[in-house]
């Protein structure tokens, strides 16, 4: 991973929390292997997905009682990572330990540190939305896509896209349009792009959702969090109504777009996505068919992110050029260049 | 392309007349991503199928009126690749065009001229058999090989292979045994092929569209003109009956085939195949059937060639033993590598 | 394949004698790409893979009564590799015969010698139980791996695997908890390992096709040849009656598993394998139960040594632990190395 290393110190998304079970799930973060399950307690547990004996993934063995059994030959891990039993002796040997990795359950996620040392909680993104559901209703999901982690964080910092390669669910052509303004926090490297239309088309995303029609203003607020972490603050409202100057915003609706940005190597990045809103909660058919759109939206991103790392191994180089609207994407490479040097 | 850099000024048959329409086709020629299209007026457009601001295929946008827009953040290019719109502000950048290549549509194929430089149309190949079709009735098709352009020219070039790999259509033992005579024109680099068969079977391929039957003259008189054009003059006529001496020639049927060689990069070729004859004109059954024997014929080289190439990769380093009929492909050979140094 | 040029002087299990007839077989082995085919005699050859005209593979041929006739251009060769016939002339070039292999058809299976030189008869395995139809009765298989074939070594030399790995059929517990014991002899390089269960479940694999019930004395005792042959002398009997002094042991049940490791290059091994039993010889049923089961067992071996060598490439290095019952394996690696180097 080269200069990524100094992407270690960091918390990632690793799991959707649905997708834990005591059957382990293979997942690589950061060029690293790791077994990700659920022990007969409930608690998720990560371990380095491979036996120091012959180097089998874990991930195919079994979880016994609070235990990793190997696969192929029977290595025993407690969920410490410290190896309890092997075959034809009782003496274990001192180097079968494997790493275990910190784990925090939030919401629909499942975070990850793969920082070498103790982990530093207070680096864990804060997502209030994600478990506060008496006022908030969130869907989630994961996509992987063949491209570097890069590829995703230009995609994500510059929206304008939206009217092209989302054109139909949530781009309309104002998006592409709206000049955005960008803010750099040097203290905690935010990266924050602010894109306020006003008067604008209602997109079928919202309009299916939130019942308004017509016209409307569109907030999309983004905060980056490098290197993992992206969260979009949309804010649907009718037109000429914005918040009130002590921050009560009860015309508007409001919908938080996460994402977890998980490099599995340099060619692979998880998509972890979510959404939550404060309108219609505990609507399970407004769930479920923001669940379909959204799936649908990064997926167009999965296919050109595939695409664009296919074509840039087989593409002359050329120099790139940027406008305006990437001013958000520019500011988040500088961030994690100087991230990758720190 | 490493010494491919000389073999670009040349023409190239870029893409059938057929596959072009306003949904533009992305195709890799010496190398280089290209989009070909129709614009709005139905002429044949080539562009660089890459965006100059995120690199994004060109081909995977939209063609609008004469112009095409890119499908992530939509750069918008006219037919010269000139940029003329970006998203979020008035002001485009000069950098932004992108490369345009010259095209002609010549009947069933569409060249490109893959040179830097302004296109040199006395270097077009001359293909009246495709475009008068008051004498000529043409079919075509194309073919993609994975395998390094130089396994085409040897396969075209050494017709003696029909007998073998094209057993039971075109092939039959005279083509193998027959001895055959070779020319290279100094000054224009063609190189010629002549296999002259005397009272011959005449394979399935011809008897059922000429309606001979038995034995009779076959001629194979191959034009190679290097790299990416290949000519071969097929007669077939009833035994003892040359062309008169002023060249007329009616009791003869005859065939032009055409092969376009393009190389997509150094291990990927493109095989553009025509066939057009002066007996059956405008009979489409006979159209259908040549198209499908034909592609059949081709297809059993992509097979052979697939695989030549997959085994280069494996196969240790041995010393080729050539043999008289390998005249012809030697002559190509050494022809291109001329140009390749040139 | 770097050092393991000095594995060259060695039979190897080339082929299952029920795969050849007269259309060839391709099989790469020790890198080399090998045709092999039955001549009209139903005597069996092995020639190199590749014509010397323009390298297409002679498996892709025909052969017509004693010969094999390239399917490119048609050069033709005779069963000791000499070209007798080549397209267009009568002069055959001195250059163009290609290489013949050694082989061996004894039972089952039919053994290339890969030496340079003259083919050592004395290095055959002998497998008399393969031939000895009278007393024995066998079945046999071929699985190809995508692994190097040091991972079948370390897999065939640790049984302890089938408590994990092929639980369910060959695999119990005992397996895995018993104690083994080693042997190399230095003369010869063959390895021992010797492990012998005393009143142990039988498991699925024997108890049907021996009608043992209960508990049994099992005996797994392997020897290998390296580097391509190995043997697994398996006895079963009732608890307590171990063979007596004269070698007779008339109460148990035998059963000789073979594998023929034949390394096609340094990414894939082809894993032949037969059973030979001396009960219920001539009993077709019992015959199809343990293909079924064998060829089952094999299938979970060449699942767990394709994510291995899929796994070796992206994992980091780690320090490999080994532990009792991994001396067969360690004497084996030790083996190969000293006859890599030799």
């Amino acid at each position: 991973m080269g200069g990524r290393m100094s992407l270690r110190d960091y918390w990632y998304v690793a799991a959707l929390s649905s997708e834990l079970e005591s059957k382990p799930l293979s997942r690589q973060i950061l060029g690293e292997h790791i077994a990700i399950f659920r022990n007969e307690s409930g608690e998720v547990v990560a371990l380095a997905d491979q036996c120091p004996h012959r180097g089998y993934p874990l991930s195919l063995g079994k979880v016994v009682g609070d235990t990793l059994v190997c696969g192929y030959h029977g290595f025993t891990f407690d969920c410490s990572g410290t190896c309890i039993a092997v075959p034809g002796q009782d003496r274990i040997p001192s180097k079968a330990d494997v790493r275990s990795y910190p784990l925090v359950e939030q919401g629909l996620w499942v975070w990850i540190w793969m920082g070498e040392g103790e982990a530093d909680h207070t680096k864990l993104p804060s997502t209030p939305w994600l478990t506060d559901t008496e006022n908030w209703s969130a869907v989630g999901g994961v996509a992987k896509i063949e491209a570097a982690f890069e590829f995703l964080v230009d995609n994500l910092m510059d929206l304008s896209h939206e009217t092209y390669l989302h054109n139909g669910s949530i781009g309309t052509p104002e998006v592409a349009s709206t000049p955005i303004e960008v803010e750099v926090d040097e203290s905690t490297n935010v990266v924050r792009v602010f894109r306020h239309m006003e008067s604008v088309d209602c997109p079928p995303f919202y309009s299916r959702t939130t019942g308004l029609e017509g016209k409307v203003d569109r907030w999309q607020d983004i905060e980056y969090f490098p290197p993992g972490f992206y969260l979009l603050h949309a804010r649907i409202a009718p037109v000429g109504q914005p918040p009130l100057e002590d921050g009560t915003d009860d015309h508007a609706f409001h919908m938080k777009i996460f994402y977890g940005l998980t490099p599995a190597n340099d060619e692979r990045v998880y998509d972890f996505w979510a959404l939550s809103r404060d309108f219609c909660v505990g609507d399970e058919e407004i769930d479920r068919f923001l669940e379909k759109m959204q799936a649908s939206v990064v997926q167009e991103d999965v296919d050109a992110l595939n695409i664009l790392q296919a074509r840039s191994k087989t593409a002359p180089q050329w120099t790139e050029v940027s406008i305006k609207i990437d001013r958000g994407g520019l500011a988040a490479r500088r961030v994690l260049e100087a991230i990758k040097n720190a």
